[in-house]
């Protein structure tokens, strides 16, 4: 089933608000999201800013300790501009560096989705343009906490949220763990295009169309946020310093080898040992996100999963 | 000029050692490295294990605050097997995980230089074997640190070191700053493949063919050890945690686009912000290894390189 | 004015929960906090465990940016028993050392409020008892964080928190930033006494009696809790790696200097530089809590305070 | 047997230099430090800035894997002035807040050794005058490091070197593993008072007159320093983050008391749970220290010692 959905109201915190629209499993959701300022797919002001969310979506029959699959299908910028902060955060450089980081402002950027592009024009700069290729992406994705938590969408934990992690685009399905009944699905926080870490503390920050759909995958629990594309399985671990985060990465990605793909603890040492990949989400957010990466090619077939199965 | 060096003593620090070689800048190297366990192409343990290294070379003209360009043009097993550990060290997992990891110990990998494969065989494990492609590299490279230290190959600083980065491959410029007059280079730790992190504590390790060239870049310092390759440029920084591995990588990118590519503040960390990548060195050795890389791409023509124009 | 309140319900995060009574400044309220596993002083469980909180309490008057001055009056254990865990949490030892920690289990600890002792019998270890004596305090001060925020009572921030700070004890004034009207302050997780840094994951749980006095200091904004005793200043730093929690209690040591005790940064630069002393909170919750502490020596009057006189 | 040294060259690292005199076992050495500008009791440059060392002195009889016992008995400084750095370091603060530090300069503080003062005058700063208790300390002891490594005086590590803890005091004995056959004790670096942390990068920085007396404990290997007092045993931890220089200490306190005190796993966890105490050596040098505190009040004899009876 589809649901088309337009925010009216926006939430700062993932936690257990009311719902705004209940999904079965399987079902489709056509959306919209804010920026990170709180500006629509009109450019103007409709929410406070610092990342609101659209949602939450409750998924009909999602119970704590089931997994959630977000098949992102369409990640796409709805306007032809964005916004980014002008300076390398303090925490990014070397201590003794940070009086030469110049003056933090917002600057605006053009982005063409027709020509796939964001290009930032600094009149009087070296150089005084950058154009990028477009690479959409969903700075927040994520669920309502345990122990009736509600927390700040400027952070992340188990329970996913403001990851700023690149490789949420179109193509990817997230794997969530459900804390409460019915999930309750949040997302916002859209990024025409960004660097790893997001060291300035933006992305290209603009709003989204967004289509995605949800399955449960029930009785089976997940410990973090998990990932899913063509060619690539990944975990994501949520914390400070990066090594704790990288610590919860790469323990989750030793789960899912030894539950689903059927390895021993003997060969999923081996294989990470030799052929994993990390990959940095942000180092800006109070928890950071580190990346573990696994190829496919190196894997059996899994004996569960959500995502539709590639070409098909 | 081309020198050929055979190794007959290794280091086990990087340090201002005796110089077994002197080279002009310009002048081209063909040598060979021990494995991490002191065993050379033979097999045999040749000398003590722990990352011995050869060298050091003592690069005529090299003095404090120039920086070397060694541009690795082969790095190339030169035998048929190395050996990894079996286990993720207990530093790059939940703690609380650590009692589940596997018992440490040594396995035998073959290597076919031809088919360009590595290959672990696990009787009795899930997978029975495990197949990577080849990807050769240097664990350890680096030049004599200031001050009349001399450092344990296990770790890394800003002389370079056990940096154990993947990146450091056949192709490669490596950048290095000089300390001592000769800088005094050493090289060292092949391996046949690595994941990302080098998180069982090592790659296939193997003894390697190693040529290079190396060239003197006079009176421009720089602080933490560079790459480039045809694609990117990289900077390096090691350190424990990882954030602070990150800070001096970040900042080792900012000063190079600010010196030798013409961009003011401003556009340096506008187009860092959002065009930035990162890498995972290592994070298993007393200092963990962040690799900052741009892509070339995004960037105007430098104005001072050591590296021969791509195609040429 | 003097409140007693006997709680019927517990919250186990630190939000802007419905209050349960209302103080005006210069209040004081009698009251009691049951233990990290939901024990009163009956020792029946009343409620979930996880660190159940007393509150919260709504301070009349009490203002976004202003500061609540909390003066523990008694901290004082109301039975005869408390709780610990048996092993060293896997974090606070080196990772290769973890599968050497004893089995984590609950033991029980007898405690004198006459004799002012804690004894733990372990039948067949070596030593059979370990007697310790009494310090009570509280693990959990804090106010309803900012943006509608409701956070686990298993971590801190800047709004107090879960801080395992052994020196919130009887004689302490504490002072929270406010973020909501009314403060809320929230109380609980005694500990009858605490090694620094929480190791074990717990103090000896105990539910306590609780006297206190509260008082609003008006358009006074603070960073981060504080605290004073008729011998030092302190303040608080909650974070993760411990090193941010320094930076954070260092940094509001400074503003506390340069706000209310006349210094310039010249002086408060040099003299915490040989004279601050640093103590550590806990080193096991999500967020570790550094203190930085200055001995009032060292210092002028302070130009404000909401602190009794000594000796008064 | 009583040794009289008087130092006419000095180190900047840890290492296996040529001993300056050979000691016995139980022997005692009096020598002087200069201070970590270079700088003897006349107030002369003697040798160049940036920690230089004594020694270092050859302990006959000590060999890999023994425990060096040094006895502070006299550390004491033996000029009327010292220096301290003007600001906080930029790693201590919040990232944020390094702009507002004060430019770092070198102040000079008076020292009245009969007094027991140390008075910095700060001409047109607020206060005008900042005086505190003496309280010398040495921030440089260690002996050769493993591997023939030698180590830079700006850091330390499991042999010691420049920890910067303020309790390396008269009347502390410190232990120090062995890693080379004499030991080769260095001593330097002394603070007439220092505050924890060394936030601003020094103490205040001065030369000293050592007395002290060395025992070789055979056999005896240990992990990382350690100290005892006539009110407690201590261990440290060297690394960053903080996080795991607490680490190697916690570690180092539990095997020493199930190693000389007769605890089991069982006796020593709870023991340590509710007891412990942590100091912060420095969080400035390139290697943190953290310290870990038993008070011997909680303990049984020692089965092994190398430190005199109390009131002997």
């Amino acid at each position: 089933m589809e649901h088309r959905f337009q925010p009216a109201l926006y939430h700062r915190t993932f936690g257990s608000h009311e719902p705004v629209l209940h999904l079965g499993s399987g079902d489709r959701l056509i959306t919209t999201t804010a920026d990170a300022l709180g500006q629509d797919a009109t450019g103007e002001r409709v929410t406070e800013p610092g990342n609101p969310l659209t949602g939450p979506f409750y998924i009909d029959g999602a119970e704590p300790r089931d997994t959630l699959a977000v098949s992102l299908e369409r990640i796409e910028p709805n306007r032809d501009h964005g916004f980014t902060r002008s300076s390398i955060a303090s925490n990014a450089v070397d201590p003794d560096y940070v009086p030469e980081l110049p003056e933090r402002t917002l600057v605006r950027w053009d982005v063409d989705t027709e020509g796939r592009t964001a290009t930032l024009q600094i009149p009087g700069a070296t150089p005084p343009q950058i154009e990028l290729p477009l690479a959409p992406m969903l700075g927040c994705i994520g669920v309502a906490p345990d122990r009736g938590q509600a927390i700040s969408t400027a952070t992340s934990g188990p329970y996913g949220g403001n990851m700023d992690y690149r490789g949420f685009v179109t193509g990817v399905t997230a794997y969530l763990p459900v804390f409460v009944p019915g999930a309750l699905l949040h997302v916002g926080d859209g990024h025409a295009v960004q660097g790893d870490g997001e060291i300035v503390g933006t992305g290209v920050e603009i709003s989204m169309d967004v289509e995605l759909t949800v399955n449960v995958i029930s009785g089976k629990p997940i410990g973090w946020p998990r990932g899913e594309t063509d060619e690539d399985i990944f975990t994501t671990g949520n914390a400070r310093p990066l090594d704790q985060a990288l610590q919860h990465a790469t323990t989750e990605m030793l789960r899912w080898l030894l539950q689903d793909y059927g390895f021993d603890a003997a060969g999923a040492n081996h294989l990470m040992g030799q052929a994993v990949r990390y990959e940095v989400g942000n180092v800006f957010d109070p928890a950071y996100t580190m990346v573990c990466k696994m190829p496919k090619r190196h894997l059996p077939p899994p004996t569960r999963t959500a995502r539709p199965a590639a070409g098909t």
